[in-house]
């Protein structure tokens, strides 16, 4: 078996309460990524939309103001952070990409202080208490391919953080973040997805499929205050067995990021964890307090647990067709 | 919320020791449907290949003599003991096609001793002990869509079960049962899908898409003598997750029904169980025992846990083409 590397994940979970600046927010990731990385962190993730409480709970116009543009203050301070530390960053942020046009954007900055990959989420819930489909424009879709050709453009800045920047960070020239991508880091390739992303096993299968090792969740998911207790227990299980199943199904380590405190009806509940290749949950934070979860992620388990279990190998590429469409009606 | 009916099941787990007979394997299985049926199981499922012990667990040309045409002596059995109880029967058979092409088939039988569904195992594992890939035919893919249009035929016979039969059972003309289908049976709409069909998403999602409400999955799935116990209980637990997943993902009821006991180096590791849309494990049986294993499924839980979390509303169907390749290659 050919030696790979291991990589150390540092993941910040905190609360972002509601009052709180975003200066005050990002003053306390900012103390918590320097945390992690003097814990050895490489690689610190960030929860969804770190720097605001978790705003989408109610439909408010004066909302779109929390975003920011890319470059913008927020993406300049993690860069020089990023630089100053030597790790990679990869952060949530509300991404104003036009007047009326906003997204719910990770970022991936690497150790040089530059942003080398930009995805946007592509699949936007909305229910009581979490109004997405009103403040964020789905991902863009991957240019059409003729017929059933693949989507051959990755779509992403691909450029190896290690190689000599051509322009200064606030000119860089990435090309537009459209669908699902990887980036090419230091110590692993990574995926970057986002919250209810981790429900819909088709966006890890093609982001694996890519060749991610790491697929990242920043979330923000919690319970409502009337909600029963047991039922709150299942969904925070059910939450956990999806992304554990994306490892699973694809042989690949998952980290999910969630923030944590009680913002209006919600309650948000952590849990932030790290999955290895076969499905077990190798680092778990709390439920309800602020953390710093770090994980070692042996990264020789992705070929030894795809040996054994190689499903990639056996995928009917042949039969999958109807999953291109929204329902297969009854004939 | 629309009223839809309960649908009680009966999945039967039990042993096929080596060099038991297809008639000892078959006479404990009919008795233990017989039971189910005592218990009001409406719709019983047995397990993967259940009148034989795991035959590829090495490659031998003599086995292929325990293979069948369908119809053929266990499907009609099977057919006439439907038809006698009042009940439906998922059956898992190994199907001879024609001689040098063999099938891991299953049949849905409906309540007047009719076959009305037929799948053949789209995804054929192989590893040592697991020498499926050389028993296996895999099953057909859908006809070719022109371009991106959907596979629209169901390729499936979806005679209802209801329905004046037009010929004798043993001249049925079931259409050729390719890719991934559904049955539209009395109390419930089902898809049978096989073991190692399981560790697919793609698979679970294209049968839901079709209406499915219920996913069976008879399984032949065991621990090697010579693995520790701890990566023995990992393995149970990943199974369990990945087809709990597909419950979480798509809304539906899954069955798994997989067989007990120690054959040559394998000790099958049993615990079937059934799983609700909400992915909570409502009936599971042990490990060890043979059991008829009785779950009943209040179908309103589908549209009841959709409606809470819409996952099939929000799939970016725009965005999955390369879901047709078998990896997407670093540009």
């Amino acid at each position: 078996m050919p030696n790979k590397p291991s990589i150390k994940l540092g993941l910040i979970q905190h609360a972002a309460p509601v009052g709180a600046t975003r200066e005050q927010n990002l003053a306390k990731a900012v103390a918590m990524i320097r945390d992690a990385a003097s814990q050895g962190a490489q690689l610190i993730a960030t929860q969804e939309l770190f720097t605001a409480s978790y705003f989408p709970q109610v439909q408010d116009e004066s909302r779109f103001d929390l975003a920011e543009e890319i470059p913008g203050p927020t993406s300049t301070t993690l860069c020089a952070l990023a630089k100053e530390l030597g790790v990679e960053i990869t952060a949530s942020l509300f991404e104003k990409r036009a007047p009326g046009v906003y997204h719910n954007t990770s970022l991936m900055i690497g150790h040089t202080g530059q942003i080398v990959g930009q995805y946007r989420k592509m699949h936007i819930p909305d229910d009581p208490r979490f109004y997405e489909k009103y403040y964020f424009t789905p991902g863009d879709a991957p240019a059409p391919a003729p017929g059933l050709a693949p989507a051959t453009a990755s779509h992403q800045v691909n450029t190896r953080p290690n190689a000599e920047p051509k322009r200064s960070e606030d000119s860089a020239t990435r090309a537009q973040p459209h669908g699902f991508a990887v980036q090419h880091m230091r110590h692993a390739t990574t995926g970057m997805l986002v919250c209810w992303d981790q429900w819909f096993p088709e966006a890890a299968r093609l982001t694996a499929m890519r060749g991610a090792e790491i697929l990242f969740y920043p979330t923000a998911i919690g319970w409502h205050k009337e909600e029963a207790d047991d039922e709150n227990q299942r969904q925070r299980e059910s939450w956990q067995i999806i992304q554990r199943s994306h490892a699973i199904a694809n042989g690949v380590f998952v980290a999910a990021i969630n923030r944590v405190g009680t913002e209006d009806d919600l309650t948000f509940w952590g849990s932030s964890f790290v999955v290895d290749p076969g499905g077990q949950v190798i680092a778990q934070a709390s439920a309800d307090k602020e953390e710093v979860l770090i994980a070692e992620c042996d990264l020789s388990l992705i070929e030894q647990t795809r040996r054994g279990w190689p499903f990639l190998r056996d995928r009917r590429v042949d039969a999958y067709t109807g999953l291109l469409q929204r329902m297969i009606d009854r004939d």
